[in-house]
């Protein structure tokens, strides 16, 4: 090892799910939404070939048209809106910004798999208090001493949900620090925590364009909350880049907040999908947790999911397989299109 | 103060130059280009249109296509290139994966003011050994022990570029620590450090796309230096945000490196007005120091600095002013097209 090579920061990188890229592919393996965008996208992007003059210039650095539009479609202050470079740039700017204590932050030890290299990164110490047999989050976990706390509501990868009674609770047993509620896959049935904001200053919500926005290519994510929290993560994001958000991500990002209908559609697609897929993958032996996410979390009564996960790559259909305790069995399907799933279940039938 | 307010991180956040949206304006104040970027950018833009479908999935985590375009352009390994959203992000990354001595990290007084800020927020401890009387940086204060090097060269604001020799001095003097030389406005006349590279594995040379490729609104930066470097920086990338390269960025990025000519053509006319309008600014009583970038570093024999900046903003100028030790009677004045350098002049005259 050379001399400067002592000195570089140690970590363990998060591994991206596989991003394949055959021309025919059923893709359900990174929860990307099947369908495309809105339509209107499409109208931005000529727009913006007539504004490639503007290119030359930075763009705001406040954000102020993409942060105005979320402000105004979810009745917040602009100053209660923070935007990212999707949302794991806004949950890394909050790790940076709020876990600062010398107490351990909370998350469960099953959850979405970069928390803990967050925490490792900027040297946080973390526990992470283990769900429960039906893989539920044990709320009771959360009521001592802690530096910060991390709820992903939906949980990831099992797709359950929690009530807002829930998350109130622990907003209850933990004034002192920080709780972030990451709510990537909110818009496919779970309820947001976004009504609390007002009551719990502590509280930060986190939403992505990734997933129910089909976005996930144009890299756009936001939290909301007190303008004290939204304060602190502005200063900590302008002390490490000022300018994250590129003309077409803040462009994009403004038309998509707008077409609320093809929203609301895209997502009822979605959760009709899911809930055809769970019934037939009962049929053939599959049990899944009752998701309220864009996945479905699935293990089979005899296949272990580890063969079926090798047998559907021959067939290029990619889910995700975590090779992890306690979730060893299980695959993580994306809900693709209502075509693509039936396929992945014609598939499954030949595989079984 | 709350509770949880106790463990924010303290940060002084960098402040960005103004970024005013008057439709009739010189701005002459945050360095950008004043010619578009390529035409051929256009024809990407169209391109995007046609593949919006793939904006619901995530970009090429690894940047491929970019990497490769800068891989091919500067002669060297697709494994020794980095990609960032502007130079920011590349040398905030930068400074989070190299300087984790206990020895403090050296950069000169005057120089960019992003550094200190990264030093603060990742706790970096740092030294700012002072320029020289002509704003040169002395080689001999970067002989002792550190925990890392960074010179801007060409140096902002000063605009002054060091040799080749000058640079190798201090790599020949650092063996053991990273040495970023941080090149942002080498197009413009500047010597760049790339050719050693092979020969001092603990050189990064990071450029942007912000100022001689005219794409500041497109969030592209990039840094080239020895496989080893290059995947320190990536595992710290990968612990912080997998994909940060959206679609158009990307695409954008590979035109504007491929489009040779186009971008040559732009520095010669920059560099062209540069030197007229440091000639007429000599007329009007003005010292320019001798410059390498897209901007002038200039002082009056009687007028102070702050009184012409407000007063040039009177008509719709804007250039840049510090109100910092040594350099408060300076302004840093970004090249814009001749035309408006004739406007520029001519304003003076007035105000003087």
């Amino acid at each position: 090892m050379r001399a400067w090579e002592k000195n570089f920061r140690k970590v363990e990188p998060y591994t991206p799910g596989e991003q394949p890229e055959f021309a025919d592919m059923i893709k359900l393996n990174t929860n990307e939404c099947p369908y495309p965008p809105t339509p209107r996208l499409l109208r931005e992007i000529r727009a913006l070939g007539e504004k490639m003059d503007n290119v030359r210039l930075y763009p705001n650095y406040k954000s102020e048209s993409l942060v105005n539009a979320l402000a105004k479609y979810y009745e917040v202050g602009a100053d209660q809106v923070f935007v990212g470079v999707g949302s794991d740039d806004v949950l890394s700017v909050a790790f940076l910004t709020f876990f600062n204590s010398k107490e351990p932050i909370l998350f469960p030890d099953i959850t979405y798999s970069f928390y803990d290299v967050w925490a490792e990164l900027y040297r946080i110490p973390y526990e992470r208090p283990a769900l429960d047999e039906n893989f539920r989050i044990r709320k009771e976990d959360y009521y001592r001493k802690n530096g910060g706390i991390v709820i992903a509501n939906p949980n990831a990868p099992t797709s359950i949900a929690e009530g807002l009674e829930f998350i109130e609770d622990i907003l209850m047993h933990n004034r002192e620090s920080v709780v972030i509620v990451d709510e990537a896959y909110v818009d496919f049935g779970g309820q947001s925590a976004l009504p609390l904001i007002e009551k719990y200053e502590n509280l930060l919500v986190v939403q992505t364009f990734s997933k129910s926005r089909a976005m996930a290519g144009m890299r756009v994510g936001y939290a909301i909350g007190h303008p004290t929290l939204i304060k602190a993560m502005n200063d900590v994001k302008y002390s490490m880049n000022s300018y994250t958000m590129n003309y077409p991500a803040l462009m994009c990002g403004v038309c998509a907040v707008e077409d609320q209908n093809y929203f609301k559609q895209c997502c009822n697609k979605i959760i009709a999908t899911r809930e055809w897929t769970k019934k037939k993958l009962a049929e053939l032996g599959f049990t899944s947790l009752d998701s309220s996410a864009n996945f479905l979390f699935s293990t089979h009564k005899s296949v272990p999911a580890k063969q079926i996960f090798e047998e559907l790559r021959k067939y290029n259909i990619f889910v995700r397989y975590f090779e992890k305790p306690r979730i060893d069995n299980y695959l993580r399907i994306t809900i693709g299109t209502q075509r693509q799933m039936e396929t992945f279940v014609d598939i499954l039938k030949k595989i079984l």
